[in-house]
């Protein structure tokens, strides 16, 4: 059983640290192999019902990604149409996606209808086989980050749109879209920070007791 | 900018293959202040528009403990009569919550309606704000084996009936009900495989392209 000290732990707190979303790419490929290791990683992540349902779409074609491209733009205008005044000029100046840059884009979905599992402990919440993959998603952007490689997740998309440009299977959901390359400037400050968008809170706020 | 080493990547390999679902535990309390900083730690993750929408609610009173530990046996109870035959056998055998001896216990839910974020990245996709704090409990559980600390995720709930019983305000959505401590026994494999529940799938049969 493995010890982790209280120097790798310190390293650890400064990878959460500098996990950020990234919107700013180089276009220097990815080594070779380092997507589909990334996702033998993700999938040590808890599952429901240890259900695995989680399917990485690699989009690497120029005709999915020029549409996925598209559907962001007509998404993203709608959303800027929701504001006005102030917010609405700052909205506009944010860069919410790398898709033009990133060399590597995967969509992530998943099979609600897995047989995997045996439908364990997914009865009275179905929405467990999603969150399943938002966790291996998740160790699969610390993983990234700890090889200097950044993600940045869009979901400023129509899923279903996104779900008939990648021709995926009936049935499956779409979680997000994702972005992964080297990042062409690194912070640990979130970017809608540094931009004026938002703040973060102090943790402590959002505990209650019972 | 921090850069993570070779031999920093193999141990947080280690972490994330040590990082189980753990539902036995020893009864020792976890040191003052554990939890309040695990949730700072979760507090790093990713959200989405950095709207930050986990809450989480911390369960010490006996009151509350004992309800949840019921509403968990009437969902299960539930669940069994949906196997049959040998399965039915084995899913009586297992053991999938550690509601009765795990010294910290909290229940994880959103605020769908929280101005912070300004509703940024979450008008196609609104349960991005879901999505959102499953990667902050997934930070939380890294951490937490960092420390020698196994978390325990318990979905056979009744979402509705646990935010009665926790007396939440309205509209806050569950995500899940978690289990802290220190574990009685420790291994890399999923407990739902050696059981013989159910067994890891090969990564690579995850992925597709386009």
């Amino acid at each position: 059983m493995p010890e982790f000290t209280a120097d790798f732990r310190a390293q650890l707190l400064d990878l959460f640290k500098w996990r950020r979303d990234v919107r700013q790419f180089k276009r220097d490929p990815l080594p070779q192999g380092t997507f589909e290791r990334l996702v033998s990683i993700a999938s040590l992540a808890p599952s429901v019902g240890l259900s695995e349902p989680w399917r990485f779409v690699l989009v690497e074609s120029d005709a999915c990604r020029v549409a996925v491209r598209e559907c962001f733009n007509a998404c993203n205008k709608d959303a800027l149409g929701g504001y006005s005044g102030e917010r609405a000029a700052l909205y506009a100046q944010l860069k919410l996606e790398g898709l033009s840059d990133a060399p590597c884009q995967f969509a992530l979905f998943v099979e609600p209808a897995t047989a995997q599992g045996h439908g364990l402990g997914r009865q009275t919440m179905p929405v467990t086989i999603e969150y399943s993959a938002v966790a291996a998603v998740t160790v699969l952007w610390l993983a990234a980050r700890a090889e200097g490689i950044g993600v940045g997740w869009v979901s400023i998309l129509d899923p279903a749109e996104v779900a008939g440009i990648l021709d995926v299977p009936p049935g499956w959901t779409m979680i997000g879209y994702f972005c992964l390359g080297y990042p062409s400037a690194e912070s640990p400050s979130p970017t809608l920070e540094t931009e004026g968008w938002e703040y973060r809170s102090d943790s402590s706020a959002s505990i209650i007791r019972r």
